[in-house]
């Protein structure tokens, strides 16, 4: 099964990154307001079961792909 | 308008942040065949009108939010 894991730093945290994006854009003539810049994770699991899936990805997400303290995930899984 | 680009390495080309991803997945137990990391970027753009705005994510896309040669980009507009 694949899975796309969307990882972004939360409201209200420095986005460093997202700063330099917007920025740039903005130099180069872009009306920009506002940048962020997260992270997209693209997984081909093992597991066929959809809630099994999930329930993986949760635990993979606190545990690795994402930072619960200063980002937010979001979990999107394709049949 | 908020838009969201999602920037991902092209299939084919050495994506070692996703090597490492899938390696650290695998010793903590998961079963995962293959990951891929790119980048999310979320933008609050000046242009209300759909189509300007898609064709100002592009020209951004094209310019700096992505290497075309071994990045692809989605572009998603949110009304």
């Amino acid at each position: 099964m694949r899975a796309t894991v969307l990882v972004r730093p939360k409201p209200g945290i420095l986005d460093p990154e997202g700063e330099a994006v917007e920025s740039s854009l903005r130099q180069l003539g872009f009306a920009v307001d506002e940048a962020r810049v997260g992270r997209v994770i693209d997984l081909e699991l093992a597991d066929a079961d959809a809630d099994a899936a999930r329930a993986e990805l949760e635990r993979a997400c606190e545990q690795l792909l994402a930072n619960p303290l200063i980002e937010s995930y979001e979990i999107e899984l394709h049949s």
